[in-house]
Parts: C-alpha cells; structure tokens; sequence
C-alpha cells in the first residue's frame, strides 16, 4: 500500500533508523544499514535488566544482522543510501553505493521481521559491481560489544553477558542479561546463493561466518542472512531449521501476513495525502508493536523504536495507545492490561513503600513493574551537574489511568473473565490508594489531594490538579460501581471477600469521590490546581508547538507563569466528557489551548480530540494532523529516540473517541455525521467479536 | 641483559600483558598482541579527565598499534602466542602461531615505545605462511572505541572524544579529553616492505590502512607500523617524519639510548638468579616510568601499566618509589616533588575543605591535586551494593610523607634551588596543616590526633596512630628545623615572610611536635593506635602473605583483632630509624611482624627493610625477595590491573636504606659491609653529580 522512501540526504541516519524500525512485538531492529557500525543491536521484548539512573532498562542485545563487506581488504563506504519502508508488506528495502578505493557497487538489499516466526530476522542482499575489481569479503558477525548508552553519554552499560558463544551448524551465542534474570539464544546463519560456502570466525567481540570472491564490473552477488532470536532453545532451533526454506519463501509468507492484516483493517483515507500516509505509517508501527504470541503486551513510550525512556512504560500506553488496539486488535488491549495485571503485587509495594495503600501503580514503568521513574539525572562526568526528576515520587494520575482503561476495555468488550480474574482487583486497589491518598480539609469540608504533578509537567509539587483529582474520583466511582455490581454476581463477590471489601469501604469511596475537590469556578473555567489563576498570564501564539518561541524569561521560569507543557484540565473533560456540560469544555478548551506549548507529543492528539468532540473541525483537523507527523517529520526533534507511541495512539484516540464518539451498545454506536472537512476516511474494526466498518464521508471539494 | 618470556599457555593475558608494558614515561601501551582485539588503547601521562566514582582518571585513549590479519576474509586467529620481553634493549617481542581454515602463519613481531622520540611507537611484524594459501589482508586501525571500564564492571566511560579523524598524509586524528582539559593528535603510519602500498580506510570507530596481497606457503611479509601521539602537532609532526628513517634505524636508536640507560647503573646481581632477575624486571619498568622531558613526574601507584587506582598518585610516590629515582635519577626525584609542588594549591583547597589550615594532600592524587579518592564504589548495577571507602577523609599521613620525601630529597641533594621555589613553601604549608590538625588534651596534657587511618587500613578512624603521630611530628620538627635555617639565608628568609611564618608559629609547631602524643609503653612496644592492645590477639605463620588462610571469623572482624594489614609502627620506625634506639627497632618489629598479613605490596618491602637494617639476613632477604617477585608471579592476584610501583620501589628502598644505610655527607656514605647471604649486588648511583659504585659483597658458597 504505501512505501515511505528517506535518503541521508535530507534526514539524520539515526531518525531514519527510528522511523524504519522492524519489529514483530518481540524481536525489534532499527532501520540502520547493515552494511555500516551501528550502536543499536537488537531489542527482545521484555528483556530488561538493572541499569544506572533509570532502575531497569530494556537491553541492548547482540546485532545480529549486519553484511560487512570489504574489497581488498578495505571495508566500502556508502556514498548514498536510500531506504525505503514497505508498510504494506511490512519490510525495509535498502539501495545504497558503496566505495572503495578498488570501485564502486551497487548494494541492494530487502529485510523482515518476520511476522509469524517471532525470533527470526531475515535479510537478502544483492551486491553488483559497478566498476569494481578485486577480492570482495563478507562478513556476518554476531556483534557482542552492543551497550546500552547511559547518562552521561559517555557511559555505557553492558547490559548482558555471554554465556557461550560457539560454532556448532551455525554461530551460536548464548546470552544472559546482567541481572540474570532472562538468558537468550542468537543464531546466525548465513547462505551465499550458488556460490562458496561461508566460513566460521570468532574474535573477541565477534562470532560469525565470512566468505570472500573475486568480483568484476557487472558481477552479481546474491547472500541470505537470518538471526534466530528466542529464550528457550527449542524456540530458536525450530525457527532456524525454517530458514532452510530461503529468504523468499519465509518473506512471501511475512508479506502475505501483513497484507492480510491490512485487508482486516482496510483503511481507506482520501483527502490529504500526506495525512493519509501518516496515518498508514503510524498505524503500522502501532500494528508491529504487538505480538499475539506474547501473554502480556508491554507497550514502551518509545516503542521498541529506540533508547528512549529506556523502554519504559507511561500512562500513553493506557490512555492514548489503548483505543487503537481495543478496536483494531481487542486482544492486544486486554494484554495490554494483563501487564497491568502483572504488574499489580509490585504497585501494592510502591504504595507500601510511599506511605500508602492499595496498589500505586509506578510513573514510569519497566519489567517488573516497580517505580522506574529516574530520580536524579546526572548531565556531566564530574558529578556536578544533575536534574532531579520528581515525577516518579508525583506524578500519581497514572493509577487513576491504569483504573480508567480497566474500565474503558470492560465497557467496550464486556469481557467477563477479565473483569473477574484481575478487573476488578485493580480498580479496587487502585481506589484503595486514591482512598489514603486524597486527606479531609475541614477547613473547606472537602478532600483534597496534595503536592502532585499533573499531566503539565511545568508545575511540580502542586495542590488539587485537576486532571489528578477528576480521574481520581472517577477511579473512585469505578470501584464503587464495579463493586456494586459485584455483589449480583457469584464469582465476582468471592473477588471482593477475598480483597476484604466490605459495604463500610464502599461508603468511604463514595464519600470521598462525592466531596474531592474538583476546582471550577462558578462561569465553568476550571483551575489546573490550586492558585494556577495568580500566576502571570502569558498567551502563545495559536498553531506554535514547542518551547523555542517562547521568550527567555517565561521558559526560564515557567512555574509562575499559567503557560503549560501539555493537555491537562482539557485532558481530564476530554477522557471524562460524558460527565461534563459542552460549555465547561468549549470554555476551558479556548482557555487552555493559548497556554499550551504542545512540548509534550501527548498534548495535540488530546487538545485534537476535543477540538473534534466539539465540532471544531478545521483546528481539531489541523492538530490531529501536527500530531500524525509528530515522527515522520521529527516534530519534537527526538525521533532519533524512538518512536512516539503516545502521539501515534493519540490521533487514533481523537479520530475514534473525538470525531466518531464511538460509544458501547448492544452493537457500537458512532456518529455517523462526523466530519474531516475535505478528507474521507474508512477502516474496520472488532467489535465484540464483529467487524464493523466505520467511515467518516469527507465534505466533497470545492 | 635479561629477556623474559611469557607464555599464554601458564599466564593470564592480562597479566603478561602488565608485565610486557612498554613505556617511556609518557606513552604507554600494555603488551597484549597487536593482532588481537584489546580493551586496553594508549595511556598518555598526565592525560586525565573527569570520571564516576574515582573524581578523575587515567583516560583509555585511541589504540593505535593493532594489525589486524584476515585470510581469505577470516581473521587469523593465534594458536600459540609467545611474549619476550628485552629489558635490555626495552623492546618486546612475540612470536605467535595463527591460524585460520585456509592455514597458518608464523607471526613475528617487534615493538618499541621510543625511548627518545616520546610521542612514538614502532612495531615491525613479520609474516611467514606455513601452509597458509589465500588472500592475506592486513588492517592497521586507529580504534576510536577505547573506553575506561569502570564500577560494576558492565559500566565503561569513553573519556574522549574525536574531533577529526583525517586522512592527511596518514592516518590522523585528534581528540580531545571529555573535559575538555588535553587534546592530543595521533597519526598512524604503515609501511608494507617492498610490497603494494596500503590503502586508506575509515569506518565509524576505525580510521586506518589497509593492504592485501596473495601468500602461499613459504612466502614471507614484513610490515613496519609507527603511531605518533602528542599533546602538540608540531611534535606529532617531527616524530612521524623520523620514521620515514624506517624501523631498524628508530630501533636501533632505542636499543642504544637503553643499554646505555643499563650501563650507566650497571646492575650486577649473582647468587640468586630468580632473584637478580626479578630486581632487573623492576628496575625496567621504574625506570620506563621515568619521561625525562616532563616537567613534573606524576607516578601513579600502579605505573602506567593498567587501570589500577585509576592513574592515581598515592604515598606509594614518594614513600616508597622516591628512594630509587634519588639514587638512579636524581632529576626525577625532583621531579616527582615537582608533581606535589605544582598541586599545592590544591592541596590548600583540600585543607580548606576539611576544615584544616595548611596544604593537606589528597590520599588519592590524580592530575590536578585535588582529593580523588572515591567515597563509595557501587558493586552492583541495581544500586544496592555500594561500599564506603574512607580513606580519602581518615588516611592524612600523606601530607607528612610528602614532607618527609622534601626533606630526604634536600639532604641527599642539596637542591637549595628546590628548597627555595617550594620545598621550604611545602614542609610549612605542611605543617600549619598538622598544627590544625592536632587537638590539645588537658586530661593528659597532649597533643593528639583522633580519627584517622594509618597505614594499616583494617583499623578505621582510631585515635592517635603510631604512624600518623610519628609522621606528623617529623613534619613539625622538619618545619621548624627549616624555617631556622631559612634565616640565615636572605631567599629563603624572604620565602618564610611570603608565607607570613611568624616566630610565635614556629614556637607553636615546635610546641605541638613536642607534646605530640607517641604512644609507647616503657617496654619499648608502641601501640598502633589507642586501644590497639585491647584488641584480641592473633598471630599469624611466618612466611604468609595475604588473607586467604585466615580464619572466616577473623578477616570478617579483622578490626576487632590486632591483626593489621601492612606495616605501621614498623614502616614509621624505619622511616625515621635514627629517631628510635635499636631496641625499640627490635622490639615493635618482632611483635607487629607476628600480626601482619602483609595484604598490602607496601608490607613486605618495609619488614624487609627494617630487617636488614636490624642485620636479620636471612628474614630480611626472604621478604624482598618475595617483594621483588610480586608482579612477575603475581603475588597479590592484580598484576592484571597495573605495575606494582611501590612494591618494585619499596625493594629498592630496602636495599639502599635497610641493607646498606646510605647517608648523606659530603660525599656518600654506606655501609660496606652488609650481607644479603650469598648473594652479590653492585651498581652505579648518583650523588651530587657524581657515579658511585655501590656494592654488596655476598657470602662465598659453602
């Protein structure tokens, strides 16, 4: 359907490598050539261990899919690479010049992940000589120096070690992550189409085959290389036993899975070409993040795109990234929450650990689920400089998230089995925690939760956010709702005796939901926390994104001003819309939207979505489509980082939930009436077990 | 004279690799092969910058000597490799077998870290094919990845970066220090003897050159490869222009420069061959240490040999290093003090820092003076293990062992050009630090000093060191010795009003040395600190060295016992041995001997001395002979991390003022008739200008 063609002309190879990125959910690799070094090895979804600064990270493991070559001796220098993303067929196809001082070749090659046989990367290059002579070597190395970079950039870590590391039918390496908790096996083969055999090599920090032939002007090569990824070795051995079947074979196959993945959704968008490859392109990234074999789904900030966050898990997987899966890949969604699920022991302990109760589930979140939040970042070698990071010790509205998307799965899928078996123990424990969180003010004859950061980031340490305390109490009234309708149901009240509910908790959940401070004014603004109103007012220009316009003095000291990173209060009433009148949400739109710098990639997808909720089409249209290019054209300037998985489930969520206001029924209800202005757009979705399909009719042209 | 040869069969690479260093005191490469992959690049002196954990260290520059060997496309592989290292003429040489499928090659090599030209390295190899046939290419890199592992051992910090890699003439690149403090050019130069020229290549972490040229069985190759480094590029560029001389001419040239080096001393040692051969090895590489062109002499307790300590200076230096430069090269005894001269303002700040008055130097030193010890070193990547070392705060004897190496210097030299521009500034300055650093005791109408470290480390923050007391009260004495004679001397008199001495200060000093409590009982027996004899007792078998046969329940609690690591009453006795009669010499040597584990190299060397200076031949001998043989059968299980300077130094220092007494006077005094048992030592020393032939008459055979 679409191919996304970057040169090294025009964009930074590292952004190109994020935004090439092949993945099947569990083995990912950057888009960067093969042909060349490269810092970044391979991501094994779930592979996390202990790491500086950022508590537990996703591990840099071997590269295991690099071609180098050599002509004399002398490794050949690209002079231009072009890559091109078959988003459709789910592959990366390479076409490149290399040089050396003995001539030059054209280098061509095709790459997968495949689709079905989780552990396997498949790539074929196609080496012809342009004007070169001589003696051309290549090399297929398992990379055993890959490290995860550090903060300072000039520390690195080694996130595995290597176990063995032999010759066996192919290299073979075992690795084990430094912390010991996960082992991995890599093999490597590789096959030279009708030419010699390739011979095994190991040196200290490469294990690998190579072969060498003579070459001349017009002389084709063609070389097949795969690398078996898997954590158990029957996994990795019945995968590599596959590559018997070649590279073409196994890629006809990965193409025909993506291709029937797209017939199942079949989007359609017509109207704005570059937003309709946007849209194709961040749908496919969102598509390879998944994998149905996996029992939870543990969606990175980043993806598996980059080091970005350290692989870290945030509210944008259950707040922007669910809509998309919950109704693309209802499955994807579930397990979505399953890791929620995992995950719940280790958020009675971070609530344990900050003084109380309940299940508090951690700001940013790696394997284990325990606060990975970095708390103090260092920014030079000699121990001088460092930032404090005080989200992971603040920024609670996460456990509120985690209760919102429970409920959001459970309403639109009604899955039963869910609900019983760890639904409602997370929105029970979750409001457990808001429960000890939130403290009585007599003076007000209100609950009030105190020193929190909200979604806008700017202001630390704050009183009565609202985002915080509106879906504070919402997860409140979850509970006390599910509860409600828990004790009609057999199985579900054994869930709540053995969680100890009893009708006196309930009571408490209803009152402090019924009197937390929830702070509007009487002509419907609402105040992002307590005394956001006395701070110096400061408007920004309407369409800017970003901080670098903004004059010194207000970004130097952007706590007093009423200047804000991203969607806070519009956050809240856009998730919550049903529980507010259209004109809180029309004023406080208007109101906050001047004062948004958009500096978070979260903050157009929501202030988007809104916009469309309201009927604003034009500016809804005109974010939601800043916020599909969030990557595509490095709209934040850290693609290089990974990809914006929040940005990129946000536009969905605005489309699904903002312009189509898809609601749950007996079948599902949208409006059928929404509109993109000029642009058309249409799709498929599961719906209950249906598939329904959806459409927005765009306005016809002038 | 001598070559020692190392075999990979019975030693650890990284060992021989320490033991094969070459070095001419500023640069320095480790003796692991050059067609190996190594961690290990280039050390230059005095090149440091600022790291996690140890404040600031050695950096791991660019590794610019590798010649990489491919056949057919596979890196050639050693079967058996063989190290010879030629302290005569200070070269290394291996002889290597290697191998790939398409056969093996006889490898040869020699290497030279130029004793003249300092910025440069020469190697020749020479390639022989046994059965090899194919396509040999060989690859001579400048390697940009070098990084300093660091703690845990998963963590490395690149301590440079690259600022041009150039193809020039040749190879070229500058970097520049993380800090931003050195920079330094490299230029690597390739020379294929009569063969096809070698081309230019550069990939992301290597620039270099490359040839490649067909072999069969029989034929042979010789390759000369030179890297220049310098901290100026008209240096770099004068030093690679003299290779175009070729290898024999520059090896040559070495050759001569280090046997005249060798004739000058004219070290004879028979009767013992084991350990003739062990004092020659240590003498090689304290004097490879020595760069006559520097203008201080930074000698790092570990030499530059590894990354042991970090390319910290300790008392090691000036202790027990200084002796054998005072004796060999009077210049680079200067010199060494010039490195505390030149980090006196430092050592003000570090005082400033502690709360004291005066210059207190840093028990860790690294290039710019001020404390460098680590204060905790994290042994795990999750953070939960850290051990707190406290050195850097308790161990202040460092600053009266500066004080006692000014004072030695200036007797046995009479340097009153030193004296005068720092050595009078360093002794007060010194001073002033212990007056502040004393606490006057009404209870028993004393001085004292609480809370430090001596020199036995196992005993943490006691009171009233023997060692520490001793020291400081020579560091007082001495202040008030010199500034004495500094009036009747117009410069040095002037240098004192600088420093504002006042009359009443030195009365002070004067008083406070005098009332310093030493703890020793009327027996003789000194006490290590207060308490000491309080603790339980245990002696330990003569003749071991280290912990490993101590009881659990001993090394667990070892501060609960009089057990000490290395000598302390008995290194401040020696130290200061015309201070002290014979018996109380006799006396505190046999007790503390008995309680020693000598786990420090720094133990043995001092019980050596101080037992041949009691005439105890035979114990004496036996002990240096194990001192001297430390790296060379790695005695303490680090030789791998670095040189044992003060060990090596500590030998000497044993024989020149243990075993032979040499005192200053007008010309040299010694004892002529000291014993080493059978054994026979002769060599030439400086004093005053003048060659004295120093001898050791051994024992006839029985």
């Amino acid at each position: 359907m679409r191919k996304f063609v970057f040169s090294e002309d025009r964009v930074n190879r590292e952004v190109i490598a994020t935004l090439t990125t092949l993945s099947n959910g569990f083995v990912s690799i950057r888009g960067d050539p093969e042909f060349a070094e490269s810092r970044h090895g391979t991501f094994v979804s779930g592979v996390y261990s202990f790491t500086p600064v950022f508590y537990r990270e996703i591990a840099n493991l071997p590269r295991a899919h690099a071609l180098y070559l050599e002509l004399d001796g002398i490794p050949l220098a690209p002079e231009s690479v072009k890559y091109s993303l078959d988003t459709k067929g789910g592959f990366l196809e390479t076409d490149s010049v290399l040089a050396s001082p003995s001539g030059r070749v054209s280098y061509r090659s095709q790459r997968f992940v495949h689709k079905v046989l989780k552990g396997l990367v498949g790539l074929k290059a196609q080496i012809r000589s342009l004007d070169a002579s001589g003696r051309l070597c290549i090399k297929a190395p398992i990379e055993l120096d890959t490290v995860n970079p550090s903060v300072p950039p000039e520390i690195s870590v080694k996130l595995y070690r290597v176990l063995s590391a032999e010759r066996g039918d192919f290299p073979t390496v075992d690795v084990e992550t430094a912390d010991g908790r996960y082992r991995l096996r890599v093999v490597s083969i590789v096959r030279l189409r009708g030419g010699c055999g390739a011979g095994f090599y190991a040196t200290g920090r490469h294990i690998g085959q190579a072969a060498c032939l003579d070459i001349h002007p017009g002389d084709s090569i063609s070389l097949e290389r795969f690398a078996v990824f898997g954590l158990k070795p029957e996994d990795v051995a019945r995968q590599a036993s596959e590559t018997a079947r070649g590279f073409e074979s196994l890629f006809e196959e990965h193409r025909a899975c993506w291709e029937r993945e797209w017939e199942e959704i079949d989007l359609r968008v017509e109207g704005d070409e570059e937003f309709a490859a946007a849209l194709a392109f961040n749908t496919f990234h969102l598509l390879q993040l998944y994998n149905d074999e996996g029992k939870v789904f543990m969606l990175p900030a980043r993806g598996l795109h980059g080091h970005g966050y350290r692989g870290h898990v945030f509210w944008d997987a259950d707040i922007y990234a669910l809509p998309f899966y919950l109704f693309f890949k209802p499955e994807a969604a579930r397990k979505m929450l399953e890791y929620r699920c995992r995950t719940l022991s280790a958020a009675v302990e971070n609530a344990r650990r900050s003084g109380y109760e309940g299940a508090q589930y951690p700001w940013e979140s790696a394997d284990d689920g325990f606060e990975a939040t970095p708390r103090e970042v260092p920014l030079d070698l000699a121990g001088e400089k460092r930032v404090r990071i005080r989200t992971g010790e603040l920024e609670h509205h996460i456990t509120a998230d985690v209760a919102y998307a429970v409920d959001l799965y459970y309403r639109f899928t009604k899955d039963e089995e869910f609900l019983e078996r760890c639904g409602l123990k997370i929105l029970v424990l979750t409001a457990r925690f808001w429960a000890s969180r939130a403290r009585w003010d007599p003076a007000r004859a209100r609950f009030v939760i105190r020193n929190v950061i909200g979604p806008d980031e700017y202001h630390v340490g704050v009183d009565n956010n609202f985002y915080t305390n509106v879906m504070a109490k919402h997860n409140l009234e979850l509970a006390v709702h599910y509860s409600a309708k828990a004790y009609s149901d057999p199985k579900l009240r054994e869930r709540l005796s053995e969680l100890r509910v009893t009708q006196e908790e309930i009571s408490r959940w209803a009152e402090i939901s019924s009197k937390l401070e929830i702070p509007c004014r009487d002509d419907g603004l609402c105040e992002q926390f307590e005394g956001y109103f006395e701070l110096k007012d400061f408007r920004i220009e309407p369409g800017v994104v970003g901080e670098e316009n903004l004059p010194r003095e207000v970004i130097s000291s952007v706590h007093r001003y009423q200047v804000i990173k991203q969607a806070d209060v519009v956050a809240a009433l856009f998730l919550l819309r049903d529980k507010f009148p259209a004109e809180i949400l029309e004023k406080n739109y208007e109101y906050y939207l001047q004062r948004t710098t958009h500096a978070s990639s979260l903050s157009l997808p929501m202030y988007a979505a809104l916009a469309l909720y309201l009927g604003r089409t034009e500016e809804g249209y005109s974010m939601l489509k800043k916020a599909a290019l969030a990557d595509l054209v490095d709209v934040y300037g850290n693609t290089r980082e990974g990809f914006h998985v929040g940005s990129a489930g946000g536009v969905w969520m605005a489309i699904l939930f903002g312009l189509l206001k898809i609601q749950a029924g007996k079948s599902l209800y949208y409006e059928r009436g929404a509109s993109l202005g000029r642009v058309t757009i249409s799709f498929n979705i599961r719906y209950r077990g249906a598939k329904v399909r959806v459409e927005v009719q765009g306005l016809p042209h002038a």
